[in-house]
């Protein structure tokens, strides 16, 4: 199949929204859904979900809709999800515990085989089930176990530094929790998780509530 | 101001990113900005800026751009930010903890005043600045305190619980981490964060990338 750098990110973005709600009716036992079935779980309207689909080559068929293994296996495929990863993690606090320690990544092929902090020896920072290595082993880490993906977790005190050092060891994707925008050559995905701009959504509903 | 109710989420999903540029051009002392600049920062068209802008009654001036002050403070109010919110997490693993003690929240507003778990007890769960409660005080505890925000991050196996709990109580806006679609009022705002779909983006990279 060829590259796909011609769809919009926000295309990419719904793709594993539909991949999630696929994988609860594959759960519930279901073999078919038509657009307007996943319109209606999803939110999106039924010529949004063809519109994205058809950018990959479409995989419904008129008056039957479209087979929900085949459409999970595909759009999986699509997501890049049909093969693991290594990933380390940099940043040993509250939220590099629960980026290590939550379960689904590793069901979906994300395995994190390795996390540093500048302070691996703060009792505060102890993990139960893997060793916090000291961030000056790193770099050897990375180049010993071609690590596809690195999560930053810092303080953004030294965020950048830890993306600096990714990418001159060649990692190609950064995931990064870290408040700052952090600057990384073109070549490389930099995706950031913003939980404030999510939060501000809802105060923004409530403010808006109570001027109805 | 009349509500801004037939505002699309993704124009309310702009805004806390334009805040947060125009923020930090504030800590650098910057007085003015075009909207091709905020364009040059954000990544978005000039005219998108506008466009969006114009939802709220447009601030900015031909030939002059936008007062970064002014703007922000209006983009603040706007989102609601320019007031306080009492705030309870229930579920108080690794996730409950990096949420309780993000500061960032509480310096935008977002008073956290109580932690809640069905295993208070567990030292686990122990955290350095606050009680964690007991799920059977909740109930109580939101109706005393007006609570405006309930956070989940529970495990999805009693997320649901915890959402009922918190509309039965009066909470309008829910923030939930545990990865299920909760069941909710139609006059509750539900935010979902759901990580694994923005990780995904990088996979999806790292998979066309090599296909190129």
């Amino acid at each position: 199949m060829s590259n796909y750098s011609q769809v919009s990110i926000t295309v990419v973005r719904r793709l594993p929204i539909y991949h999630r709600y696929l994988g609860d009716l594959l759960r519930k036992g279901t073999n078919r859904i038509s657009s307007q079935e996943l319109s209606n779980l999803t939110g999106f309207t039924a010529s949004q979900i063809r519109q994205d689909l058809n950018n990959f080559g479409g995989f419904g068929q008129q008056g039957y809709g479209y087979n929900v293994q085949e459409l999970y296996d595909e759009i999986g495929k699509i997501l890049g999800l049909d093969r693991e990863y290594k990933v380390v993690v940099t940043g040993a606090g509250n939220l590099g515990h629960a980026v290590t320690s939550y379960r689904g990544f590793k069901e979906a092929g994300f395995n994190i085989i390795g996390v540093f902090s500048k302070n691996p020896d703060n009792p505060r920072y102890a993990m139960r089930n893997m060793e916090v290595k000291h961030f000056n082993g790193l770099e050897e880490f990375i180049k010993e176990n071609n690590i596809d993906i690195g999560i930053i977790t810092t303080s953004k005190d030294y965020a950048q530094e830890t993306a600096d050092l990714y990418v001159k060891c060649g990692i190609k994707a950064i995931w990064n929790f870290a408040t700052i925008d952090l600057v990384v050559p073109e070549d490389v995905a930099l995706e950031n998780v913003r939980l404030s701009e999510s939060l501000y959504t809802l105060s923004y509903y409530l403010k808006n509530k109570e001027e109805e």
